[in-house]
């Protein structure tokens, strides 16, 4: 007998996990966890909604995954060519809420672990680390579990992280790493005025757009072995003063930022503040700059754990996959902390999207990659 | 029989003619005018009520005088001492919106002129051109005038707007010129996309700070011989995304430039088109500008005018008048097209403030300069 990992991920579909709602994901899950032998806790926190599955015994060589059934809200219901949480099937395709980012993933490596479990019991551990709060502000999503996790003496010796990461074709492509995100909220305070007496006023647009201008002046770096270049956007510049003939008080922009490892947040800060303290100094302007690091850069380099994903993804599918860091933030990001981590799952294209959905046959490929993964982790 | 212009001004404050009500103002002039000998028209046009009043022969050698009854509003009106309408005179101060811009300057050009006509009839014209509508869009105002002077084949030689001029002492500053005004109305359209993803959007943010940059970088001029340097001025910028991971599709920007009389709205906007068109090509950021042009920059360069007029002022009041283009806008900028224009008023510390005043010494002084301006024009 074996896991069926589409009829697996069409259940877990049809449960409505908008998130922060368990939805019945995570206790479906537990369920099938635990009568293939593993040790579940519930690790809710926060009202997000966690769960931690352990085979084997703590402290062994442990193989742990990843992964979120929560999704993001459905849109316009009415625009869906199916009904969001049908989780139908219809010529090979799966619909539905999360079918991509990532009931599906989840399916396939829950499956993958139970069967592993039962027909081939390796020496070691595989642990499970499945939340219910990745798409929301994630606070006490996976890093609540990975607080426990330390808390309770529990380990990952690696971790895959099932997320969609193939832009076209299952095989294409892994995450080694991601960029780091922060954002500036800028706040710019001058001395109003008249727009015909300007010496009487020190206009705060006028420090904001020098600012702003070095900046984006040029590129923060021209890429780094396995980073593309990281990228500085203005977001918003907000002012709201309706008349041509005021200088006004304030005005404020917001910065974001991608970077690489040639970069953490703290040197970036660093840099941004010498850049307004030499303004500060030349305009009379103040700056104050409100500082939100959502995640650090991080690489796992390419070597013996990379060369395993790579070499199990290559057997199954017959695509060598490329070695990325692009892309947005994922939970990877706070476990990098704690062990090495890589990314693989199948193709995102519809993810966040009405009419999201997956050909069922990367889900049963998905499924044969993490066993393979498992098999030779454990050889 | 003198006319006293402290009693006239006040009877004009006691008109509550804000813009664009004529409030009296206008019809208490046209009968003392009458009845000295000026021949009267009222030059309504698009609901503003002006006045244009002639002695002497169309044709003549014409001196004129310009000026507006309205006034802007009282603001708060429960922090004036005094009603903002009483005109109510206390140790020597008269109160009241308007008695510095500039019901006192129309009291003592109208005092003025009423008398000298009455007293010492000159060979020539004097022509009084009073608005009702400065203070606000001022379509139909002065221009309004100017327009009917033209197709009545009225003219004024030389023309003294009666505005405030003054700093801190009365004699200390005359207008011989006023810097241009222009507004650009800048709409960066790029297109939107994901922070993360840059290369598949265009950010319009980016290109509008290139923009303003280029704009700022340097002063547009260093001044000229009659003029302070040109100023441009960032009046606000906004966008209104709330979203940091969002690269927005639109942003704009409002620009106001004071410009002397190196430059033009044409040569300035031909210059903005050129640093648009640049940024264009490099960036793909697409701009649209609407530029709205208050005034072209003018000078009444020294000579025999300005030596007149600054002479009575010294003579009258011992202190030599800065010859000084600085300031705003007034309807000498459309005067300026018409004949040569030049403009002398009283101290306009208080102008549009609670608690607008004037010494009532002020405007005695200033009834006796405008006297001797016309005495030595006419000699
Ligand atoms: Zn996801
Ligand atoms: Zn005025």
């Amino acid at each position: 007998m074996t896991t069926d990992p589409i009829a697996l991920t069409a259940d877990l579909i049809r449960c409505p996990s908008v998130t922060p709602e368990e939805g019945g994901a995570l206790v479906l899950l537990e369920k099938l966890l635990s009568e293939a032998g593993f040790a579940c806790t519930r690790v809710d926190r926060g009202g997000v909604p966690n769960l931690f599955a352990r085979w084997g015994e703590r402290g062994a060589k442990t193989f742990g995954f990843n992964g979120h059934t929560d999704v993001v809200p459905v849109g316009d219901a009415a625009a869906w060519t199916h009904d969001p949480f049908s989780g139908d099937i219809v010529d090979g395709v799966l619909w539905g809420r999360g079918a991509t980012d990532m009931k599906s993933g989840v399916g396939a490596f829950a499956a993958a672990a139970v069967d592993f479990v039962r027909e081939t019991p390796p020496e070691g551990a595989i642990v499970l680390a499945i939340t219910g709060d990745e798409e929301g502000p994630g606070h006490d999503g996976t890093r609540a579990l990975l607080d426990w996790m330390v808390a309770e003496g529990e380990a990952m010796s690696v971790c895959l992280v099932g997320e969609p990461t193939c832009p076209e074709i299952l095989g294409q492509m892994m995450k080694i790493g991601r960029r780091g995100s922060m954002t500036f909220y800028i706040e710019a305070e001058g001395v109003q005025g008249h727009s015909a007496y300007p010496h009487r006023a020190k206009n705060p647009l006028h420090g904001l757009v020098d600012l702003l201008g070095q900046m984006t002046a040029k590129p923060l770096d021209e890429g780094t072995e396995h980073f593309e270049p990281s990228t500085l956007q203005i977001t918003t510049i907000d002012c709201g003063n309706p008349a041509n003939n005021v200088i006004p008080a304030k005005a404020r922009a917001t910065v974001n930022i991608r970077f690489n490892d040639a970069h953490s947040s703290a040197t970036i800060s660093a840099w941004a503040d010498g850049l307004v303290e030499g303004i500060e100094a030349t305009s009379g302007v103040k700056f104050a700059l409100r500082t939100e690091v959502s995640g650090e850069s991080f690489l796992t380099p390419p070597g013996e754990f990379v060369a395993l994903v790579a070499r199990a993804v290559e057997a199954e599918t017959g695509v060598t996959p490329e070695l990325s860091t692009s892309g947005g933030t994922s939970d990877a990001r706070f476990v990098k902390d704690h062990c090495p981590v890589l990314e693989f799952g199948l193709v995102g294209k519809t993810m966040h999207q009405v009419d999201e959905r997956i050909e069922v046959e990367q889900i049963t490929a998905l499924k044969s990659i993490y066993t393979r993964i498992l098999r030779d982790y454990f050889a």
